[in-house]
């Protein structure tokens, strides 16, 4: 039933299925704006690595980014690059040091690869890790493609019960819980959430997963208000016309990277609570110093996560969040070019890519 | 030798001295940038308080700015106002739940009083109690006057071999102290403090009694760098010349209220480093959010303490902190004004009223 | 609608119903294993208490043992006491220091009366203050009587959503919580406990309402696994026949005080996992040090609680605990001795007496 | 200056030292209570090693003890094992990915190699990974011999000013910060500390450079209760006449492994206090389960040590702790066996084999 491929390119032992072709079909981002449907090598997983047969990959907020700009701060696109961080898919081969029982295991995808070694791994802080080589962050090519490696402990087993689609966003989920833990969410927590998107929406329903009590979502326009009261939220309000000053919330998670709401949002939390920013916008943003010091807020960001997609999967299987219905459109991998302008769509939440 | 004084007042029983007189003389801010000694009861302690012949006042920013400027953001002197919160003296009478044995007890006055019912108070956040009274803010009075009352248990006991002013200074150290720990300064850690001033200076002492191995002190004076070598700082730097964006530190305190400063400074730490702001300057201050999101760094304020004598006493008695020889100036309570305005004077540090 | 009592008696101003009777009916433990129904005077609430007309009382494992045994370790009924500790009601005259609007609300007791001042309760755990008065605990009256009065801020207002029952049983649920918080119970949790009596129970439901992914119940009474399986456990297990040493859980809560299953449940705990005793059971347990030392397992024991009705209060308001069904048994005052003895019927779990 | 070893064994490259020789002599441990010195091949290292001329070895109470007993616990010696954790020495020579640049260094080693990959390690408790190899441990070789490889993170480099005896205490001073680091010991905290051997002597000194205001020692014999007060130690007490129930510290870190030490510490310790458990004793001991609940205590274990050489290194490079002083044996290779015995002379604290 296994067979073993690629030694002759490493030298150490790979087993796996007989029929993993050699070559594969990947979407290039080619340039700026520009992607390509190529034919490109199978990988071959080292020692501690398992090859993986994509099913599903969600569309990321930054993957459209560098697809339309090209660059994230000091991340430049200047060779081709391979899009996509939000994976699942079906384990058909292993390296030498992983247990070839792995081999037909549908899993989740955790998209990094840290050193494991330096001061921040040893710490277990490994997304904090300098050395990470991360998925679809130059030069490091994602999942926009028939097959991917990973490290085998970041192949995560996903149950049965879980679709495709929903096992790739356990990747944006992991975002979510990243933040409520980072938030100190817990039982009978009040939370503020700023944005409406899909990391908003997920936000909230993460927040309710951590046992918040009330978690209110803030955003301009009212599409997005009802999607959230569909998902997590306990009440919605608009920024043009309501006030969040007032509110004493135990914790705010900026989801909407805009400066006002992040202003605004500071002076909603209660004293000794949360300030949790997820969302990207400006390099500089303006803050209210004494409402921080005099309250003595715990401000702090999100980078990726660490140890997340256990949960995450417990929580979708559980029904205590809901991912599928947030898919708005799926494109095959000859689309994906059209999965990454699906933003554009009024109505449009997640767009997936499916192999 | 103790006799029951002001039972007439409050119908409750204070037990005390007997050569407590009826009425004291106080130095009153009485209009921005007026001070003036009048004569005034001596107060009467509370049921659960203590009355306390004040010895030592040291001079802080904060009296400095209302005698200057007349307010504090929101804090608005506009009715006379008795200054000075960095108060030692000696136990001269108790109220009625308070043992007499306190009587004659040499004491450093934590100046504030929280309600001890509120949901912060209750989660042992006292600092943050909505309802809190703190000497020498509108409008409550201070201390620059003979005799003042306190809860007893924030009367907190001094070891004989600090002096006065020493007792006193305990105040601006618990700030250093609260600091250390929101910095979560441990054995071994690397600290970046900007600000060579009174609390840079104390802050960089706490920090060492901490266990850091390392304080780096930034100030743009060479006179205030010299100062911090001496107390505390392991290595000091000029921003003016220096960079700090490399330091890799595990928490940078900012006790300078520059922009320049705190921008600079949050640059400098490591990832899931800690930021702790407790100088006061600009309302808005723009951070540079990616760095706090990438490094998924800490960020917070200090405002005041909890729980902070007993330790601050400790330090300074088994000589990890040198409070004494920053004292660089001395004045009775007829020259109070001449203290407030002692910090014109070059070399000045820290200014005390003695009664 | 309201009026003045008991300013004679305290000299203070106490506002009420003008329907508050002088005297009223309590079922007082006058000696070991003898209750019986007395007229006492109903309390005055001091300045900054609430009167409170009982409504609902569950019985406690501690009012069945001062019962029958008449003593409690330390705690010895020497002199006749009311049992009773887990009240609601409603709130019927308010001290001097309680807005009156309180009047007329629906109210869950949160029956200690800590003393706010000392290092403990300044410090956040007022559950550990050693001035702790508690009802139903010599020499401190309990809630078997028509009237009681607690400090304004311990009488939780509770939703109209919650019966006179479920509110009375917010106290269990107070200590299930604090269990989940003391053995950081959180999404994704795998947690074994011990003893499928009320309070685990209970602690069984709060760890799912924390989050838990598998609550799992150990049990030897087939009946009360049953009931465990009803109630918030994932699985359950016969201590008699099925192993835990291998299980590898977050957290073990023993809520049985069984030298065997607390021996056996660490043993069944993951490295650096948290052991939280709740139970009560022999002095001296033998604990096996090397596991402890070996996984750096972290054990604590619970006492009582801090800051717990309002969580309490929501979970059980948004149905995530199901108290009301946990009650196997309701008397009336008269019969509050049978209460006491209903635990001797098969099939009893919790018991309540109505006023 | 530098030339490639080992390369025929491994395939891989190692540069290091021209004179590095192909054998090195070694103590063995051939069986219980056998000590003979025999020839062996040196270690070639790993890609991520280093291999370390050994300069000093300290003498463990482990090590002892498997030269007397042959086991401790379920760590049978079956084979030949060569003994000693606690290492300094030099770098000679790097595998294939670690610089030269490291050839030269004078290092102490962290004596364990964790797997890095498994849930342990990722949280950052690589102490506890079920995959640990540690020095001295069957079936894993300690460093009683001329050269050792470890893995290059872990041989951790030591400033010049500290003798090869100190670096190799810098392991046992590791077990002291790893104490102190679950015992909270922060400035002010007042900590029991039991049993005056070297680790509670170190123990000690670890909680005062943490910040302890009052170490108390206790121990049974005077002389031991001397050499605590030389070392760390504010006050000590004889166990036999002395009661420690009303101490009320803040932390008890027993170091004693005695039953009745364990016990009595205990109930020596304030609520919501520490309890660490750091010697070995009995397998199980009976403790107050009731005291730990009532005062909520945290009782934990301590299993070796994470990320503590730096701070170890600080400490004794800036005389917070004095480790030079406790040698009191020293012995070459050929004379293991009597560093193994030297436990039998009175007065005798530490021993140390010299290469």
């Amino acid at each position: 039933m296994s067979t073993t491929i690629g030694s002759a390119v490493t030298g150490s032992t790979v087993t796996g299925s007989a029929d993993i072709p050699r070559t594969m079909r990947a979407s290039v981002l080619v340039a700026k704006g520009r992607i390509r449907v190529e034919e490109r090598p199978v990988p071959v997983p080292a020692d501690d690595e398992v090859l993986i047969q994509v099913a599903s990959v969600g569309v990321c907020g930054s993957d459209v980014h560098y697809y339309r700009e090209g660059r994230i701060g000091d991340f430049v696109v200047d060779a081709p690059l391979v899009l996509g961080h939000e994976v699942s898919g079906r384990v058909v081969a292993v390296g030498a040091a992983v247990p070839d029982t792995r081999i037909g295991e549908r899993v989740a995808i955790e998209p990094q690869r840290p050193c494991r070694v330096c001061a921040q791994c040893a710490a277990g802080r490994y997304n904090l890790c300098p050395h990470m080589e991360f998925y679809a962050t130059p030069p490091v090519d994602g999942a926009f493609q028939e097959y991917v490696t990973i490290q085998a402990p970041f192949a995560h087993p996903v149950p049965d019960t879980l679709t495709d689609d929903v096992a790739a966003l356990l990747e944006p989920l992991s975002v979510g819980i990243w933040a409520s833990r980072k938030a100190e969410v817990a039982p009978g927590s009040r939370v503020l959430i700023a944005g409406a998107g899909p990391i908003g929406v997920i936000a909230a329903q993460s927040a309710k997963a951590f046992g918040a009590s009330e978690v209110i979502v803030s955003d301009p326009v009212a599409e997005r208000r009802a999607m959230a009261e569909r998902y997590g939220a306990t009440s919605t309000l608009d920024p043009m016309t309501d006030s969040v000053a007032d509110l004493g919330v135990d914790a705010f998670i900026d989801c909407s990277g805009a400066t006002p709401a992040v202003r605004s949002g500071i002076t909603a939390v209660r004293g000794a609570g949360t300030v949790v920013l997820v969302g990207m916008g400006a390099d500089d943003v303006p803050l209210p110093i004494p409402v921080i010091q005099n309250r003595e807020l715990k401000v702090t960001g999100v980078f990726r996560y660490t140890d997340t997609w256990p949960v995450a999967a417990q929580l979708a299987a559980a029904g205590q969040v809901d991912l599928g219905s947030l898919v708005t459109g799926r494109f095959d991998l000859d689309h994906a070019e059209d999965a990454l302008n699906a933003d554009l769509t009024p109505g449009s939440l997640k767009t997936v890519v499916y192999l």
